[in-house]
């Protein structure tokens, strides 16, 4: 029994996804189709990238991934299926899988060449559902495409770090929905670089010198009502092992989340700044 | 074959819900997972009482329900699991259940502490999935958890009913898609409070003698074109069993619902007034 | 094993979609149940039409299709069940079929009249799903509703050709995901009208003298940045074979979409006027 997930820009509303899901059916009667996301912001290759690399793990080994974004073809965006960690990706070759291909090598990427015998202008449905449902049927990738050895690379992915090792500067590339904003700054870069030195998170005019572990890491329960703590600003490494800048308890539609409260949005800088010297005790909160 | 419902605040572009089901399937392939929401109101405990008091009623019995609103451990916020009307429920003991629980008497209530053992800063992927795929495969609520008597209580999911029994004092629980604006006030309390007697409906400024039991009872077809009422106030007992202040065939895109037009939010009163005496005709509208 | 879409205005955050799928799976616990979309505009006939039909051919035979969008009955919007092209239909009759009926005769069409025995106000729940799983099993038609000859027709749907057969009038039906704005010319109206002549679509004060098949057919890859098109307007041929005015690679958050940004908007007018003599070549673009 196949398992294939889809993560698109389609948005909820349009009939592409339960077209898309129509097709696999008619394919897999027994397929079971899971939907990652469909609101990706239209075109956004990062937060593809981002979303999918936190939600593949998940699945078990054998899944296979649909990802519709930006996806139209052209000689500039060529579709690919890639074999990686047992799992199973077809994409636009635009850079969505280089997140997890970062820590992951892929085993085997083709290049899609079935358009051949397909006119279309909505490649998730004609050709991406296609490749899926051969895979799913145990069908091999050199079959449907040509073996490649590399796939596109975002850069914006990468914080840069400074020859002296002690400064890391990243981006946010996420914004959750609680108003969390993610940066590109993950925890095992992060200890790597840092060493245990102590440190200064910067995210626009705010500074944190701790990062938690969990968001309730914030709060002393013995001795007060866990509400004062609403709207504290606080840096963590997030469940996706990366350092979000977050508001605890926040609401984007009420009280306002860290992207609204504190002026950050997609591509701000974000940094880390890592001290030689220990520091006198009254400066580390 | 196991039939798991989520309910979260999670939103529907993260990669939480999609992680959320592909570590259901790694455990449990053949499950059928159903989304009741994932649009709660960031840590709203009481848009998601009302929620699954309405949604879960209508699964068979023996289906299992993950509800991830404000899940993150703490001494003040204890994960249980609760067997009631033959369903299973895992949650924080944070009021989610106690609109259900109001209604039928839990079969058994037990706080989990599987937690020693996990290490986790996303409960509902880490501790609530093995506990729904646990009693999926016929596991013993005992085995995970220490059973305990109560869980909390939510005060705002009761009316207020005066000495004398003449007078409801409620509020608004839930605003729905289409802007009606539904009170904590039940057909049931209605009844058996009002006894039959007359009455008036007040929410802010506006004020209603009659409750209806379907939207369109308010139009007259024989004579009129149903256009014509579009944007008439009313109120009526939803298909949930609570008063409602609606607008007939609203859309808050366009001509508003009752929550813009009545000016109605989350939390204001809305009271019900028995009259002692038989009124005349012309005040019954 | 039964296959069953629904396509609703109940949007995402009520526990409507979740009751509904309760009482499907526990009728059906076998049944697969896909969500085509559940943010039709309230109440919105017309987009509904249009979704249900660009959807519905995806999926295989014997699918069934239920229909939510304004469904309370009354007098003047009753229930029907519809097969057609293999797939049935289970709706109010609103002219939601309308669009799909247009090109494929229906094979019967039976008016629903189970009500006696159900009182209901939410009969999506309580008539549709039980309509849905008695067809699902095998049941005939005939058996829940008395056979009717035809279903209400939607004007708007149907643009205005002109005597000469050198204009056609059409107007906006649908704004999608990207805010491309879809109008109510088919391709094959177009084809049939046009006869291979010249032509000048209108919508508002901006012109196109080129229809195309795929969106990045507007970009000369061979000698230009691909990022220069962003923001493009062009008129094309979506893929459900309607004429659409589109932003290429338009976001509605951040740069806007054809619908923001060339001020259209749900009923506004799109023409196409078609011209008796070949134009020199500087005018055609």
């Amino acid at each position: 029994m196949a398992l294939i997930t889809l993560t698109t820009d389609f948005g909820l509303k349009d009939h592409f996804v339960g077209a898309v899901k129509g097709a696999i059916y008619s394919e897999l009667p027994d397929a079971k189709i899971v939907d990652i996301t469909h609101l990706i912001t239209p075109f956004n290759i990062t937060e593809t990238a981002y979303i999918l690399k936190n939600a593949y793990k998940s699945f078990p080994k054998g899944t296979i991934h649909i990802i519709g974004v930006d996806s139209e073809l052209s000689v500039e965006n060529k579709h690919i299926a890639i074999e990686l960690d047992g799992h199973y990706f077809i994409c636009p070759d635009n850079g969505v899988i280089c997140m997890i291909a970062s820590e992951v090598q892929p085993a085997k990427i083709v290049e899609i060449n079935i358009h051949n015998h397909i006119e279309s202008s909505f490649p998730v449905l004609d050709i991406f559902v296609k490749v899926a449902t051969f895979i799913a049927r145990g069908g091999k990738l050199d079959v449907i495409g040509k073996e490649i050895q590399s796939h596109k690379k975002l850069i914006e992915i990468q914080p840069k770090v400074n020859q002296d090792r002690n400064l890391i500067v990243g981006g946010v590339i996420y914004i959750d929905n609680y108003g969390n904003v993610i940066s590109n700054i993950s925890k095992k870069a992060f200890d790597e670089i840092g060493k245990g030195r102590d440190f200064t998170v910067t995210a626009r005019r705010y500074t944190f010198k701790k990062i938690f572990n969990k968001y309730n890491e914030i709060v002393n329960f013995t001795s007060e009502d866990i509400r004062q703590y609403d709207g504290s600003k606080l840096a963590l490494f997030n469940t996706a092992g990366y350092l979000e800048i977050a508001v605890f308890r926040s609401n984007l539609k009420t009280v306002g989340g860290a992207s609204s409260l504190l002026g950050l949005r997609y591509r701000d800088t974000i940094s880390v700044e890592f001290h030689e010297e220990e520091k006198p005790d009254f400066t580390t909160v």
